[in-house]
């Protein structure tokens, strides 16, 4: 691990937690050195400990790592957080005083008015907050970065080409979320087997808000919301992993079937020129199939890190729709944290 | 069975003649005297020849029938056709002139310009259009009506309070679609299990289209279109039974959203003044759980004949948005047509 | 209800216990008069605490009632109990030596020395155990019987005829359970879609012992087992209700496969001789086809009371084998427990 | 490609046929240079024929392959079957008499007397059959080798090392079949979905003569069966991907439990002595947590390769029990194929 930046996760055991971990075996720029439970698992070898969801087993490299409590010292200069959203607020931001580079998965301080809500592709720009969060919070070295809500990135990074391009005035969603997103055990089996549960506790709400920050500007270390109206319906589907949206857009400027099309498939941006690694080649991958994206097939296209988009056609009430796909626990969560962290690490933030 | 009149099947082993057989069983106007199938079952016994797929059996009181082909002589006065598209067309019509009254739930003569699209509650003034295609084919007794496309009858049922009390200017609608809609074999299971298809043929076209004849008038012999957008997005998930639809509308008029709720849940037409056998008490079911409707839970409310609304609340993009639940096929499909049939027999049509 | 006998439900928003109050709604004999759950919900309109997992909602006539906590006086004559195994222990005798009649689902009292496991048709005359259990532990009106696990019910019922007619030498029994057995929420979606898990805890360990009780013999007022070889491995599959098993049995004489058949389909016993109201009218129902019994097909057959036997074939190492389909919540939980009481009504334990 | 052999796939478009795709891709050993079709399907671009269902499309490096058709000349050394049993035996015979080496997954002629069933661990030197093979039927550089049906491939494996310490006696085993395993479209979404189907057309019969072969021995050019009592139950539960396998046995010599898990885990063979590139380290893996195998997580152990054993303990009425899971498409057919073809070709057959 020459040279490698040492990480902790916060949360490893639970369900994002455990993806944070598999993301981050054999990284080329971070080496997980500590992993942080609860004070109930706090002591035990993170391999017994975990009831490891994801596959057979845990990496060899971190199974036989003892597991902090949160009260523990902690000595990464990075610190994933997927700790869940009761008690992640006032821990992220002891540990950011502390010093830590904190990215967070958890809801607590995303919409905060000095805390990045950052996706790579979207909003790069925004990262300069950290300076003014620095300032404000009396902190040298520590800082804390959000990713949003697993549907909202996905969402977001196929609306930001069309918001560059074209303006956006509207966005109505529906979207068709995987069991994982709610965690394990999560979901109850009676209620997924041959059933939609057509309602998820705070989503529709933070679709309507999130992607208004990340779309939005930072002006006078200040965040202005972008000037889009989004209607969100969010319900839960028998699917593992991978969230389906069915999009409608309302356009500022005229635009061509062709013209929505190209600007979907050829978005490139920040994480793309820096040539992350855990960046995408395609942030938005465009199928032209009739029948997808489909999760069983597409949740993997770019390892999980793309946003799949299918079915751009008109819409007789708004002007486009299309269906896209994502994986909503890598690029929805802990890939989406790992790409922040890796975006601020060539920044110059993490120094 | 004492003065029952005597219907037929058409296309009896499949999924939608299936549920014609067994709702059928025990009614008290009609009684199934005849069977009807492709050539190849023809001739067999029904309890032998047919795949059962709603329970452990086929009703007693049917399974003895021995199957009559499409060309055979027919006796009934009433015939429910569940032929598939590839066949109903010229054989419904030929059927018809016979004499017969043909209820089909066939996309075929739907949308043509002398054919009822029916759904009681919803536009039952249109079976007058009967008189016109009678004069205009040549017909005597015989009479062909059609009930629309699954998920167009829960939209519609849905929709119809709400153009009556405030106009409808745009419907934006998400279905999350049953397998039992595609029949059987249908959907293969490694496209259902862990997934979605975000695509029906041909769907999406009939839920743009269909609702419009039902909303519309009828003029001097003929259907006006109902002045309304519509935009579907149709998908397929793993339920068994129950289609799911996220729908957004815009209103002609200003409504509160006590409004709207008493419009829907307040919504009774023709079938519930007449009484008639199949019709729901409720024709419209609205639920104030913040997590219903759900097909595992509700497809059966009122004998799965009803509409069931839920999740009403203000859309930030249109007006109102709710999530509506159907059985595909019963309310769907052949409880429909059976629905239909008992409006015309109580109107004079079937003498 | 002039003259129904007043009955409770103990753990009445369960699982079992919903199941149970849907059972006794209509009774002919009994009527649901008070329902009783933990203290937390106590106090609460049983409507609105109950989280009605059956249907669209619970039964009228019950929706009302004021749920009653365990430690409440108690009025009805029969409690069926549905608590779960932590508390059903001592609250059981308590109220058996208070005077009431419980019949109980729970594990705790089944392999007690006094208490009878019963399954009507299987050990009808294991009901005498009560006037040894009354003399040893004082009780007057009181009596504490239990009905088997879900799994172990339906095995019973198809060894009973073979035990009776061939004798009994080995079993070994594969399940494929459903997930309802597991209560609510019982299994987690990630574990039940796309997967099996091959073990349920303390599940092998009762189709071992229970089935020795039930078809052993009452001697002396002791129950003495039955010399029956039982190995079983039991797994979890994504069904929502409905046991299936694949059962290989030796027997003690040489048997035909048309004397097993016979057995099979012929059985008949005391409850069906008594007609009593839950019984079904064939205990073990015997199907030819070659690919049932179907837990979505099969599940609902009696109405749920019978078990259902399929592929009945010679076994290349034991004797013969077969499968076999129960509805686990109805026969294998509720109605079990429903129509023990029956039985004792009928013979005088109610009085 | 330096000094590659040339390989095809025979039925490249079907569910098997796309998983020797995968298994192929970047083959240290073999490169894909044809890929065969059914008529329909020759002459089309192999990446617009696929209706590919592994993942989002096939690998680049054959998606540009010209499909041929089976009556085309084919020019590789190698030829992998995943043909349909309907059309490959006379197929696979031409083909092997053309001086092609024909590695079959299908079941036509797995049974033939002069034809290996090879599974590389278990009988490697039943391959010796090759050369009366060839001079029986006048092939100079053809040959032809099965591998066995999927179910039986893992069944056997866990079997091997049992036979080679204790000797077998008997075996009674309950599947739960994973729905690939059909094919596709293959099962109907409605037969899976809340479903078991408990029957799988000659699949138990297949269980109960191939690990009789495979367990025998090749005496004087000639098969000679291995003398175990095999009794299969099989079914179809909705698992994508990994059979799931309940198995008891009786052993011939006596053997503690550590014996027979020690057997279990130490097994190495052939392949794993020879570094075979698609040899699994361990071919069978034993777990000890008392939930395991899952198909979900466990079905990937070796990428696929593996059997993987879990809750060995002893049986009551046999000896010992336990259940396996194995990858079908992969270990149980693909995989399988390629593994025989890799022992074939460091044995010398291929030249």
């Amino acid at each position: 691990m020459a040279g490698k930046m040492a990480v902790g996760v916060l949360g490893a055991t639970g369900a994002v937690g455990q993806r944070f971990v598999e993301l981050l075996d054999g990284h080329p720029w971070f080496e997980v050195v500590e992993l942080v439970a609860s004070d109930r698992s706090a002591g035990r070898v993170y391999g017994e400990a975990v009831n490891w969801k994801i596959s057979a087993g845990p990496p060899a490299a971190v199974s036989g790592l003892v597991l902090k409590g949160l009260e523990d010292q902690l000595e990464s200069r990075v610190l994933f957080s997927a700790l869940p959203a009761e008690v992640a607020g006032p821990v992220e931001e002891r540990l950011a005083a502390a010093g830590h580079a904190v990215f967070s998965n958890a809801r607590n301080h995303r919409m905060d008015p000095d805390v990045p809500l950052l996706i790579p592709e979207v909003n790069p720009d925004h990262a300069a907050m950290i300076h003014h969060q620095r300032r404000r919070r009396g902190w040298q070295r520590g800082l804390l970065v959000t990713n949003p809500n697993c549907s909202t990135i996905h969402l977001t990074l196929a609306l930001k080409p069309l918001c560059d391009h074209f303006g956006l005035r509207a966005v109505l969603v529906t979207t068709m979320q995987a069991l994982s997103g709610a965690g394990y055990p999560g979901v109850a089996s009676l209620d997924a087997v041959d059933n939609v549960v057509p309602y998820i506790g705070m989503e529709e709400e933070k679709m309507a808000s999130e992607p208004l920050k990340l779309l939005g500007s930072l002006r006078d270390d200040c965040f202005v919301d972008a000037d889009v109206a989004i209607s969100a319906t969010c319900t839960r589907v028998a699917v593992r992993d991978g969230h389906t949206e069915a999009v409608s857009v309302a356009l500022r400027q005229p635009a061509t079937l062709e013209e929505v099309a190209a600007a979907l498939a050829g978005f490139r941006a920040r994480p793309q020129a820096l040539g992350l690694p855990s960046a995408p080649a395609r942030p938005v991958v465009v199928m032209s199939q009739p029948d997808r994206p489909q999760p069983v097939l597409d949740r993997l296209v770019e390892r999980g890190m793309a946003t799949v988009v299918g079915r751009l056609r008109p819409c007789p009430v708004l002007d486009y729709k299309f269906v896209l796909l994502g994986h909503n626990t890598i690029r929805g969560a802990a890939g989406a944290s790992v790409l922040n962290a890796e975006l601020l690490k060539v920044e110059g933030y993490l120094e």
